[in-house]
């Protein structure tokens, strides 16, 4: 276990008001303290006090910047070590001036996820926390957010720590029996309902993963539909329904114009396809093309028909090809959601009748019309009917997910051992696969490789 | 006065490790406690202290977030006020829900610059300090940043009070002179030499916005020539030169690639022309058409002419153009340095005699060679021969150039006044209103107009 010294930008490299540049690792305060005006105050800061400071660069004497420093003596900080945080103000060039000083003064680089990697490595956290904290980063949303951060006080830590108590229980009788055969009452020492309630348990925690997928990734939804189908004041009706919009329009790029929004916590990127060019192509053949596009790489498709011309043609073709035979969705076309525009148009049709239910929608992306409900289905269409607020635990790490279900294996088969009528010690190897697959998801079993591939997904400063 | 409770974003609104939000105004700590786990202990923070929360949201009850609060006490504070900066995990959502809890409960969104403002009224700071507060988050380079820290050290503050100070002595004597005319010794209380001084230093200071501007803003500088002429050669081998760009290379806009660069401190963004489409036109015309457009736009354009094929009948018609009559730049064309390229192929033909020395500056865009002078020529043509490294003030802002140009010129009045030997009581009119113009630059005379003006381009949180 190393503690040299540290240092990364932890806030976004952009002007701003301020930013903040963390450093952690032994000795760590002391040597900041050099690279200041004044080096005792500052070296003899105690644990969580602030104190004003002019950085100077030793080389040449000169100031560099008017920082605050806030210092955490370990084991009281984040990492387990001694860690300063420099608040400096938020300009580029003196953010890049203040880190060339730590890297020539025995400071070197963090690693991507290294300062919360040393936080698991000083036993601080487990490794389902700490992979929590990117998860809170990088969440999208509300939902998301609040998701990652139940992880982040240690939901899933408490969940496998209490499977991994009931199975260790069951593996100290096996191991009383298999040490003291004489003992043998012939009762098999592994109650079949505990594993059967534990496995019952992992198996959801991991099926939860779709879910926690959802709220964090989201998913991608797309606008089609012939030229005046309103497509583009669907897009903007989207817009205007969300009432907390992620990020703005990010422009044009491959030939449509995209946004994200927030459907009731679900991150949705919604792809507007009447940014498409046109080609020398007939109607017809471009538009199932574009279509054809679309599917390809979204989640959800909204099939948009104009109310006032009703069905054409090309409505009927394109809708076949999406699998959408006139009498109703055919299996094939569950992400295909049809929808009725205009509806507000004195004279607007009515959608064709479709046996088993109008699969319509009928919306007015000019008064809002609908537009709420079509939200909904939407929703219902990609995810729960009701947003996960129940506060089970959610994993979003396929990690996780894949030591859960390998648990989950293990715990069958020692199901079938038990039902087979095998001997304890033979099914005992599989209750220590299960295990062991338990201590990896919070780190009590791991590798180097594991934490690498773990930690380099993070971002830099965390 | 007001010591309403403000909030604001501080770091960049982007997801990174950490993100702090800066609380200021009057039971600020008090009233931050209430939305966090530990209202109490919180409450009780002495200034000058961290410690970790959990931010709860009053009305759902919910933990939003794990934090760590800073606590400063006013007076002992930025803004003079009680503030409270909290470092959370830098997720877009979380940012968001964090502030919105705030602005839910007694908090208001602060104005751009709000903060320094509140330190400009609590008389923390001068107006000018104020102002190099963004001048600090808005440089680009490490030479602007530095110029900009010595303001926020006091520089101008400084040589500002020096002056007033000699002029206020002035002020008195004349007033004793004006109370006591019986005590009049025909001696004119106005020392010409005192005035003429403080007029020099005044000027040299009014004078020194344009280089802190040019080190502030920058300069534009074009690469334009005919094709095969090494453009986009050159365009890199700039960006190779430049030890520590400022930014990567930031897309195609308008028919053009541009990028920032550090040249010798100076900010610098470099337009590639090369990137301009091919039109029907015929070359000539679409040359010269290309070359006028980007002339209009920049402040240097570097012409690259090819050295193995030498100087073409277009490259004469579009240096004609230029203002490069073939025997030497014409006063017009200040702004155009000839480059010849292509010194490294065997065979590149010699730049063609120029009467009055070869304008031409001869490079190898490929080895290099020659791009360090030309990179020095183009500082050269552009600003000081040596960067501003000397530690005199620098201004950058047009308000206090404005202010010090008014009073040099109520200083000439001064000067004007007794040579032609007016009257005491009629030139202390024009003393009066250098001193006013004075106080106005460092803030001791001001209207809410003034800092409105001030502090609106500020950046939100600062």
């Amino acid at each position: 276990m190393e503690h040299d010294l540290i240092a990364a930008l932890a806030t976004p490299f952009a002007s701003g008001a301020l930013a903040v540049i963390r450093t952690s690792g032994d000795r760590c305060i002391e040597s900041l303290a050099l690279l200041t005006d004044r080096p005792d105050a500052i070296a003899a800061i105690p644990g969580g006090r602030i104190k004003r400071a002019t950085v100077i660069d030793p080389d040449s004497g000169l100031a560099v910047d008017e920082v605050v420093i806030a210092v955490f003596r370990g084991p009281h900080s984040y990492t387990g070590e001694d860690v300063a945080e420099i608040s400096c103000h938020g300009s580029v060039p003196g953010i890049r001036r203040i880190l060339d000083i730590l890297f020539r003064n025995g400071f070197r680089p963090a690693d991507p996820g290294e300062f919360t990697q040393r936080a698991f490595l000083a036993g601080k956290i487990d490794l389902t926390r700490a992979e929590a904290v990117q998860e809170i980063v990088s969440s999208q949303t509300a939902v998301g957010h609040e998701m990652a951060l139940r992880r982040l006080g240690g939901s899933i830590e408490a969940t496998v720590r209490g499977i991994t108590d009931d199975l260790v229980q069951i593996m100290a009788r096996v191991a009383i029996q298999l040490d003291y055969p004489e003992e043998e009452t012939g009762e098999i020492p592994i109650d079949p309902k505990t594993v059967a309630a534990a496995r019952a348990r992992l198996s959801a925690l991991a099926g939860s993963y779709r879910t926690g997928r959802l709220y964090q990734e989201g998913v991608s939804v797309a606008i089609a539909g012939q030229t005046n189908a309103g497509k583009s004041s669907l897009f903007n009706a989207f817009l205007k329904e969300d009432r907390a919009i992620v990020s703005d329009i990010h422009g044009t790029t491959r030939d449509y114009i995209s946004s994200r929004v927030d459907f009731r916590g679900i991150p949705v990127e919604i792809y507007d396809t009447a940014g498409l060019r046109e080609t020398s192509e007939t109607i017809e053949e471009e538009g199932i093309r574009r279509t054809r596009t679309v599917v390809r790489g979204t989640d959800v498709v909204v099939y948009l028909v104009d109310g006032t011309t009703g069905m054409t043609a090309e409505d009927d073709q394109i809708l076949a090809e999406l699998g959408w035979d006139g009498d109703g969705p055919t299996s094939t076309a569950s992400r295909l959601i049809p929808v009725w525009n205009k509806i507000d148009v004195p004279g607007c049709k009515e959608p064709p009748p479709v046996s088993g239910g109008s699969p319509f929608s009928r919306v007015s992306a000019t008064t809002m019309e609908g537009v709420d409900a079509l939200v909904e289905r939407i929703v219902a269409e990609i995810g729960p009917v009701q947003p996960e607020r129940s506060g089970a635990p959610v994993i979003d790490s396929l990690r996780q997910k894949n030591l859960l279900e390998r648990a989950v294996v293990a715990l069958d088969d020692v199901a079938t051992g038990l039902a087979a009528g095998m001997p304890v010690d033979a099914i005992s190897v599989d209750l220590q696969e299960a295990l062991h697959a338990l201590g990896e998801i919070i780190g009590e079993v791991t590798s180097e490789d594991v934490l690498d591939a773990v930690f380099s997904g993070f971002c830099v400063g965390k």
